[in-house]
Formats: C-alpha cells, sequence, structure tokens
C-alpha cells in the first residue's frame, strides 16, 4: 500500500502530527483553510495541497486534525472534498473532538465509498503531537486498524482500542474532556483562592500535591501559572470547544451536567476578556484580575 | 507533662483518633455531646468524661474534632468547656475545618488563658484516624508544636507545618477541600455520564486514570462507586458542611468560586435525596437515578 499521507488541518496539533509522520518516514501531503498555515508548513520542510481532495488522492491513509465535527463533514464530503478522492480500503484517521453519533454518521458514510474510518481522538498537547507521543482513544473496525496501524504508531505512543465500530472512541474522549476541563478550571479557581487568602502559593502546590485535592491538571499546570507561562499548550478557545461539545451531548442525552456547564462557562468568560489563545490555565490569570491578586513571585 | 489527653468529638474520626492515641500509650479522655457516641467509645476500651471540661482537666493536651467553628467555640468555652479546665502551657489541638480568622479568634482566646493553640484540620478519613496516618495541615506557634508534636504524631503520619500563629494550617484545608469536593462531584458526573453514554465503565476507569482527566479522588472512589459500595468513608453531609465553608469564606472574601459553589450544591442534593450519611460518592447514585442509568455490572 502508498506510503502517502493526508493530513488535513495544520493548526498546532495537525503540523505535529504531519512532522512525526514524515521523521517516520511518509510521504505527507498537508492541507489547510489557512494560507498562513500551509506556509508554517512548507517552512517545516512539509508539501502541501491545494484541496483535501488533492491531499487524500493516492494517500493510504487521511488524518483529520480539524476541530469539530461540522469541519471534519466540510473537508471529508464537502467541495474538494477529501473522501471521494480516496482509493478504496484507504483510511480515514478522524481525530477531531465530536459526539458519538457525527463519528458514526461519518464512518457510514465513509463506508458507503469503501472507505474504513476510525474513530480516533488523540490526547496530549502539540509537543506531545510533534514528539510522536500523543494517546488516541480510538474505536473502529479490525479492517480499519489494520491499514490504520503503522500510521498511527508513527505519532501516538499509546493506542486504545474501544470498540469495533466509530463511537465509542469519541464517547470516551467527551468523558475524559469533561474531567480534564472541569479539573483545569477547578486548579485555577482553587490557586487564585489560594493567593487571596494570602498563602505561599509554592507550599500550596506542595501540599496539595500530596493531598487528596490533586488532579492531573493541578499537578500539571499549576506549575506553569506560578512561572507566569501561559504558553498555548491547550488554549482556553480547545476547552472551550470541546466542553461546548460535551455540555450539547449531554442536553441531547438529557444527563444533566452541571460542573462541565460552570467550567465552560469559566472558559467562555476568559474567552471573552481576549485569552482564547492562551493556554486554559490563563483563567487562574482572569480569576487574578478580578479578586486583584497576584500569582507569581510571592515566595520572595 | 501529663501524659493525659481529651478528645472532645468522637464522631468517626475523633474515635479513630482517641484509638490511635490509647495504642501510643496516652491517657485518653473521651467526650462527646451524643451519649451514643460515648457508649461507642466505652465499648472501644475507652474512657469517657461528662463534660469537655473535665476530659480537659489535667491534660497536656485536647483534640477538638468536632464539626466546625461554631461547635469548636461552644467545646472550647461554651458551659463546662475545655479551655478554663486547661492547665497553663497546655495545648488545644484544633481540627475542625473552619475559616483561617475563626482559627485566629481562638488561638488569641486560648493565648488568653496561657494555653497554647495548634490549627491542625487533618486530612485522610476514618480509616486513617484509627490506624494513626492522618495528614495535619497545621500552622501554630513553636511553643504550640513543642507539646503538641508527640500527640500528634500518634495519629498522623505527615505533619505540614505552615506558618508560625494559626490561620493558614486552616487556608491550606480549605484549598484542599475545594479542589477534592469539586473533582469528587466532577468524579460522580463523569462516570454517570460515561453511563449514560454505554460505555463499559471498567474501561472507563482504567482509559481516564491514564489520560489527563485524572484525579485523586477519581482514582480512589471510582472503583468503590463500580463495586456500588457507598460505606461513609467521607460522607455526602461532611462535603456539604466543607463546601459550605469554603464559599462562605470565598464570599466574604469576595472571591468568586463557581465550580466550588456548584459542587456544593451537588452535594446538597444529594443531602436532600436522603444520601447525607452515605459516602459523598453516593452523589453519583442521585446522578444514575436521575439518568435512569445503572452503574454496577456492566462488564458482566
Amino acid at each position: 500500500m502508498s506510503d502517502k499521507v493526508g493530513v488535513i488541518g495544520l493548526g498546532s496539533m495537525g503540523l505535529g502530527v504531519a512532522q512525526s509522520l514524515m521523521r517516520a518516514g511518509f510521504d505527507v501531503a498537508g492541507h489547510d483553510v489557512s494560507p498562513d498555515r500551509q506556509e508554517q508548513f512548507v517552512a517545516a520542510g512539509g508539501r502541501t495541497s491545494s484541496s483535501p481532495a488533492h491531499a487524500a488522492t493516492g494517500a493510504r491513509a487521511v488524518i483529520i486534525m480539524v476541530e469539530n465535527a461540522a469541519q471534519t463533514d466540510s473537508v471529508l464530503f464537502g467541495e474538494a472534498g477529501a473522501a471521494v478522492a480516496m482509493q478504496p480500503e484507504s483510511v480515514i484517521i478522524s481525530c477531531a473532538t465530536m459526539a458519538p453519533d457525527d463519528a458514526q454518521r461519518f464512518e457510514q458514510r465513509a463506508a458507503e465509498l469503501d472507505i474504513h474510518y476510525l474513530d480516533a481522538p488523540v490526547s496530549g498537547g502539540s509537543n506531545k503531537a510533534r514528539n510522536g507521543q500523543l494517546t488516541a482513544i480510538s474505536s473502529g473496525s479490525a479492517e480499519a486498524y489494520a491499514v490504520a496501524r503503522p500510521v498511527l504508531e508513527s505519532f501516538t505512543t499509546r493506542i486504545y482500542e474501544l470498540g469495533e465500530t466509530a463511537g465509542p472512541g469519541s464517547a470516551f474522549k467527551m468523558v475524559n474532556q469533561l474531567l480534564a476541563g472541569v479539573h483545569m478550571a477547578a486548579a485555577c479557581e482553587a490557586i487564585t483562592f489560594a493567593a487571596r487568602l494570602g498563602l505561599d502559593l509554592n507550599r500550596v502546590y506542595e501540599v496539595i500535591k500530596a493531598s487528596a485535592g490533586n488532579s492531573w491538571m493541578f499537578e500539571e499546570r499549576v506549575p506553569r501559572i506560578l512561572a507566569g507561562d501561559y504558553t498555548p499548550r491547550s488554549p482556553v478557545d480547545n476547552f472551550a470547544k470541546e466542553l461546548g461539545v460535551v455540555t450539547a451531548l449531554g442536553q441531547r442525552e438529557k444527563m444533566p451536567l452541571v460542573l462541565a456547564t460552570s467550567a465552560l462557562q469559566m472558559f467562555v468568560g476568559a474567552a471573552a476578556a481576549g485569552m482564547g489563545p492562551n493556554d486554559a490555565a490563563a483563567v487562574a490569570l482572569l480569576l487574578a484580575k478580578i479578586a486583584k491578586v497576584d500569582l507569581q513571585g510571592r515566595d520572595a
């Protein structure tokens, strides 16, 4: 089978994945609607295509690394979309966070074209994408995995296989995003509260990390907050988008999601304050402005 | 100095602490307003006193393991309270979760009676209390620590010393309780959402535990939820009480606490549904009833 892989969507995640694929020896064709992102990819040594269809022609696999279900639909099945250009038995590796029923719908439409579909949202930020260290939270048919596996393995270190059709991969990802989003917002709320109470924040980090209040997010992001580092690993806009998908699904499934909804509002607030492109930990910066406290240099 | 230690408040935490103290060789006098709890302590081999004052007479240290600042005030400074009966240079070890300014006020009143005061909320449930494995999140004067240390060490395995006056101990505890409460409620929300989406919950546990959505609470409590075990380690009522103290302090300090407030409402809801004495993970049970899903036996 061909060594060509199409990568549609060249934001920080797609760019990183494309770089990992090139390092693994794949013949990568990238596409993004943004000319800036196309140029960035060329500057990184990549080859761009004029459309999703062009990037997909003759490819073994096409990785879709766009923002949501609507964009996935558009780049796969819209004008100059990838799907119609793909060869039979090739595979779509769909990485955007979306509701499980969207993933199932795309799998079905792909099947009508004799194309495999892997429901494969990923976890890990752009650094891990670039270093080939993402985690895939995936599901799909054995045939889809057979074609996708060598491609998938070149940008992941762990692949969860969670079901034999599209749907479960996306559903597991929803659950993870709910928790990651709530914990990120909670870390921001707690560290700002600690500052408001006048505590030594480095000490707070040390105590909480060893206590019942710890979370992966708290442990990972609070040191960056205390260093004033809001370089986007996963930006406010991204958390808002993903919690938006989660809460919309909750509403459709008639499942009340009190904390996810509250956390979403905090990210929306930070985006409203102009912090959308900053790392999600910037929610702490917004709370610190509101509470008039300083999150840095408290341990002088 | 005397080997007598008074323990005021013989709920599951106070009872456990008293047992650890007896094992360490202290002469323990316990007191609780509830005759049932007094009897339970006698059944466990303990000696009870008719009042806080009686338990405190001649003691080196008096441990206050009641619910909140109001009860602490009452057993220390109310009718037949411990403080007036204590000898000079003895120490109050105050373990209830309370606002830092309450702790400071108690320290000051103790000082007027020449008694030391240690602001020493603890972390860990009743099992850890009984096994002498609590963590103390404490602050106080060097003199207070000097008298308290041998006593404190007999029911803790870790003692954080976070400042030279009362206040910081309680403030650090607030921050931990905020996170522990939000994470507990989030774990319940997420696992019920996963059930609503029809996922294999044992698989969800495995994936989340290794992902960005993990927290100490998720890792610790979800296995119990999946086993249907709601034996109270730390009950719904306790989480509601502690998040109530946290959010009241937030309001007084003019610090918005969106997630803590939302999580509090979930525990209040579970208490309203009659689950107050159950383990806090029972919030998942309430959500499961609302969403009409089963949290057990999904992996048959």
